[in-house]
């Protein structure tokens, strides 16, 4: 017998490691391994080098002790589990990273050990590290950001004029378009890819603060004649440079704009992907069918259903979306944080700032492949919109009785027909026809064509040319 | 006896109504005024009257119609408890509201009453009138925040070079100075305020979609021959030059940027004003009392202690940024919304957006206050940097003895020299003078000089200056 | 023009009130009043008045100095705006009305007037009287529950036997009934009422701590010669007999267990009757309607559709669902609060506290008109399992088969046939009886027996009978 | 130059593999191996093989069948990458875990294959081996809550008569004593330990509801004469034997009451064990020193600073209560999930629900190594008590006062009296002895003796001894 009380058998992958097991939405997606804990290890270490060469620059370090740093800064020299461990005796990575990256310096070229993070503390090089992952995991977001826009942006304009059940409260309202859909999911997507663009382009920082955000190491180490303002410019600069990203007003050890930045437009990211998936699945729901994700073998395959297709697209965004608001909010909640650096409020941003990247990442990349693969059913949306027997056009039938028979009139009016019409299952059409309050007021040959739904979707055809002609800047409500 | 079985006893306010009670936070500030059930009332009012001039711009609505009608959108003529309790019935105001303002409408202009709310739908003008109220809040809260700002600016200048215990982990580390913690402080606040203005200046769009976001009974309204694309056009833009907002690409019911951006912002506000708070709190502290809390009489009382005066308004302002994150993070969970309009998900959005801004306008209010008033001891401050003995320039001694006696010898020695300086109580610098290793390597004048505190605040005076001279709107680490 | 920039007009409630405009789900509620600004203040002066009386058992208070106070305790005779906004220089409501209750004490019996809050500190008052408030709401919450859980009972009773589609990932999987979805139901809700219960049973206690939590101002009013540990015992004693609350192992000023129980319990509870409104808002689609909310007279009205019958109760319900967790994480963080009383972390409780409980009383009492009133349509319940024409129980096929052709090959040949008679739309008995590989397999009449809804429902009717006749406290999954 | 546009380097660690470098406070602590993804996967095997080794029981498997299930069940024969990578094709692992242990046995003993996961679904198997996961770490967990607590039982009592400032609001309040404050940690502690006990006796059910929460496809299998309600009693119960966890009225895929209530216990737990870090942080400060972290070799050091010995392990633990609050919210919300089996909702459990126990294993573990080491400075707790020259006191003094000049004039002279104190440094009672109004009133003698701090402890004594002695499991303030 199995029971709780036994420890875990042993297993081939190290009980201490995560393979993805729990988080299908990111599992073998690019994002992954541009966050992972090498790719992270090797981000810390870009940033030692780089303010190694930023250094030399600046004529604070040899130029060949930052070559020799350089060199010697790569991942696959490191144990990163043995990194990670000793981060308990300090809490943070990076004392023992420095150790380790000095280490191997120190074999390889006696001489340049001492310039290895020189001047520098711990969150310089981790803030720096974690700057350059969410650089190169933005990049990979926008880009499947852009291909999801396009992608229904070419569904958008296919659908311009494919009528469908516009439905509020989870009910049929009055007709909207597919085309008319598609555009809104695709400006939701816009607007996040552009406050993740926002972000990618001058939103991330290099951290250079030293011990407490004034400098003072990497002045002490430029020399005693050096003219503060100075270093700060030039060696705040050449940081810059050497990693790709932004140079601060100040150091930001607790000033943390660039975390919350983050994570709001993550969390809106997986927001916006959401809002497409919960549509998705609505319409694939058995009795509505309007659309179907993209069929391929084995996809979506149950262990007990031989006849299901899961919509394991949309499962796997929405399962992202509902996890990426709360890691933001941890994120937000580190804004206020106490003294130069906190005692735990800076260590809580990690793990959740890596998984919200990996989890929006994930999630876009699903999304390139549900929107662009999404089979949309116009025939079964015609069908549909016929289900309630032209009640869902009782709203244009009202306003052209108001003027007829005096506007609190028609609606009341309608409202007992569209009952009538709701209980006995027979057509509103019929149902009005028979009215004598409308003999002489309302046609039966007029009712027909209002209750046409493809002559009542109102400007939905030029609301899709103008989403699709506005320019790309330019999202829903913000500037 | 009184026991938790009783009802609780009649009271002089009716028992459904708020006063500010758990919130002292925003109790009487000016956004409480701005936010209140009467101004949101008020402010759906607004876009009814609104609507209905845009609409006699366009033609559609007789002109006197829109003056009766904007001379009856007054909240004072209308019960806002009776509208209130009628969303039950309809799961929003909006139904009640147009009910009761026909009515009064009706009294007053029997023609015009036909014309209210003509077209439209419930989310068109909750969703205005969100937005007004919004932007109306926005404007307090922003010049709050400039407020707060420019009396940082002027503490940062004032103390660019008073040296101070920069503090990491909750230890003493290295100096710094109260002008660049200021400096920092203001740099936050205004990246706060920069992405409230961002939002302010057209990110505030009116809602106009109709039922289902087609705009289908407008254009039914406009009249059989009416042409789509410029109703679309024409309206759009006659409704948000009636209110003063901003025009969207598309009708956002479903679509929601605008609240999501606001969540995030206001988030992101209290966390920057948390942030002052956090840093004035430990200051504050009995043992450290570098700071105090502006003295009035009778503030800060404690119904106990009448030694106390406590430092109530970072208090005020730490509650606040303990909540704001998480109705921020209901507002961005509900960006996933299902169809053209949610069961739910909407309608779970209006009580957090509104608290969010009644904190964060009431924070904001608080800070101006506060950072007027603080008063600032740098005597306490030159004090407490001496209580490590000079320990807390050990890093800048390390960095002068790598070149002499290594660097691995120096750190370790300096490591060695704080741990006896700290278990004895002695001065480091008599420490360090006893030491073998350091015989003619480093004096005792040396060591002096190397350990005086106004010595290694490294750039700290040039970042203030830059912080103070950086154009307005590039803050902390965002563009 | 209006605009932005014009102030709010001045409306017939003053501007700083609420009136449950924009929280529908509990405007009108029992609940409402009994945790609003008045009920609350109530509850502290009756956590004076009892504070007072618990005193006079122990002979440190007169007994008529005890009658005085007790008598001055009620809320109507003081300002709670005043109090509200006195709570500004204090950061907590506490003093202001101490000093309110002392004035009225004065003038009815000035030799009481000293006795008023004796020895004692805002936070015993203002937890004492948040407890109070808890309890009164807890017991509405609680009967609530009980209904709700009854009339499901008898929905789950009734409808035993009601075969309905079982659907999982938004697709028909097997069939499954109506009775066991509301036994479901029933149970998640007897789970929160049982969370609620242990809370209300002994997990609210009084607050009884004094200036720091060492009853030291308690004990020095008892006089010199007062032995501690009686002072302790009978006091406390004599609290918790006064209010009906529970008697506490230590205060717990800094130590919120009661306040997180009740979070989680809160969230427990909204999520169990989200569950509710998330299964009726997918059974009331237009397209499926196996269920209807309650139809009232005006209920569900749009402003704009005169068809609709909108679910609001259910929309009302999942409004609170979606805010009530995020509440509850305020007060879950606010566990690790600093000191023996923290600046900002107690004040940030309040008020999450206060709309947990109103959101929480409202849906519960919103959730009893729902499934008291729901309509079942077991006819269409049995339309929409033909809708698959029998891929619902492909399952079953396929089990029968496995021994008879081998389980890959069954499953592989269930899941072909499965796709040609959801492409072909063909009944999947039709499909099956042309394959070759189930000549003499599979025979036509065993096929349409194994493929009839009915006779697939596992032990979903034992299920019901067991959560029926379960006793009542042994709920889902915890003890 | 190294820039964000180049892609990380290759490294030693496979990219989409974590090692804990992100999260120390769990680093190589024994709840991370019995979480990770091995011991998830073995736990999922556990479920197979004993569902397997129930169905033998029931006799609706041959016993050689389970055998040979069982022996194949083992995760090292897995391969882990590629079940979590197949799970993208169907949003979850189960799936292609049961294709690859179907082929390991179906290699070991062919005749068993079919038996593999006979009648079940996915969830069944995932829910299971999450309890049995959840188990496996609430032991370890709970074992170091009680090491936790019998660490701070021998902290109370040693410190039972430890004078110290009791703090409120930032600032000295009045005296209290080191061993209250150490009860009051344990007494949370306990609190914590009781809530996850609860869950663990009883709150971890099997899930065992097949495709759709009615047993159907296990019914299937117990062959055609077989009796519902036995198979639902029979197999219930073996199942639950086998596993060693309880066996739930209802299935509960769509009834999440065990995750939630996980999620509200670990934020619970990461919240008391936050408490005691806030505080030990507090009491750590450079100024304060009154505690001090076990001091190791190593431990805290700085990567600039010789001289920090920073308090790692509040840190660690605060950083986890920081995250799990946020990841107990994703739990709560996941209540609310529609259907038989959600279309994401479920699947957003999964990660959040892991890391939840990863952290607060983690924060447990961290925490024994935290308080058996603490070590407390009762020399300088005196020192810092003086630091207010006695207003610590003033509340007393008051009282004392009060009936000698009246209630109001006693507070407002201690309030001056303290004022002047402050402002001049002086001690309050040299400022008593001058004021003339208290000639004759109050003594020097008197007033020495009033304002020494050792006399005016309250009943902290008496609470400490109650918290040791009372019943281990009467918490705080619930039952």
């Amino acid at each position: 017998m199995t029971s709780p009380q036994e420890p875990p058998r042993p297993a081939a992958l190290p009980g201490h490691l995560d393979a993805g097991l729990l988080s299908p939405v990111r599992a073998g997606t690019p994002v992954e391994a541009a966050v992972g804990d090498s790719a992270w290890l090797q981000a810390m270490l870009d940033a030692e080098a780089a303010l190694a060469r930023a250094q030399a620059r600046c004529g604070t370090v040899p130029a060949h002790a930052a070559e020799a740093i350089t060199a010697a800064a790569r991942a696959e020299l490191l144990d990163v589990r043995e990194v990670a461990l000793a981060a308990r005796e300090t809490a943070n990575p990076v004392v023992g990273l420095v150790k380790a990256l000095t280490t191997v310096v120190a074999e390889r070229a006696p001489a340049a050990a001492e310039y290895v993070h020189r001047g520098s503390t711990s969150q310089d090089v981790f803030d720096t590290g974690a700057m350059l992952v969410a650089a190169r995991a933005l990049r990979l977001i926008v880009a499947d950001l852009r291909d999801v826009a396009e992608a229904l942006g070419g569904l958008a304009a296919t659908h311009r004029d494919t009528v469908m059940a516009g439905r509020t409260l989870a009910l049929h309202a009055v007709p909207t378009t597919f085309g008319l859909k598609a555009a809104g999911w695709r400006q939701l997507v816009l607007d996040a890819a552009e406050r993740l663009e926002r972000i990618a382009d001058g939103g991330l920082p290099v951290a250079l603060g030293g011990a407490a955000g004034t400098l003072a190491g990497y002045l002490q180490y430029a020399g005693e004649g050096a003219d503060p303002a100075a270093v700060l410019g030039e060696l705040g600069a050449a940081f810059a440079a050497e990693t790709g990203l932004a140079a601060p007003v100040l150091p930001w050890h607790a000033l943390r704009t660039p975390v919350a930045d983050l994570g709001a437009a993550l969390a809106h990211t997986t927001g916006a992907l959401g809002k497409i998936a919960a549509d998705v699945l609505v319409l694939t729901r058995t009795e509505i069918a309007e659309v179907a994700e993209p069929s391929v073998a084995g996809r979506g395959a149950s262990s007990a259903m031989p006849h299901k297709r899961n919509p394991v697209l949309a499962t796997l965004i929405r399962s992202a979306a509902l996890q990426v608001p709360a890691l933001a909010t941890v994120l937000m909640q580190c804004l206020p944080t106490e003294d130069e650096r906190s005692a735990g409020v800076w260590h809580a941003e990690w793990q959740p700032l890596r998984e919200a990247l990996r989890l929006t990442g994930g999630a876009a990349h699903t999304a390139v492949e549900l929107v662009r693969g999404l089979t949309v059913h116009p025939a079964r949306m015609r069908a549909n919109l016929a289900a309630t027997g032209g009640q869902l056009v009782s709203e244009r039938v009202s306003a052209v009785l108001a003027p007829r028979i005096g506007r609190t009139a028609a609606k009341e009016l309608l409202t007992r027909a569209s009952l009538l019409a709701a209980t006995t299952g027979r057509p509103l059409a019929a149902v009005l026809a028979e009215l004598p309050q409308l003999a002489g007021v309302l046609s039966r040959g007029e009712a027909a064509a209002l209750l046409d739904p493809d002559r009542y979707t109102g400007v939905a055809g030029p609301l899709v040319d103008r989403a699709l002609t506005a320019p790309d800047r330019t999202p829903t409500g913000a500037p």
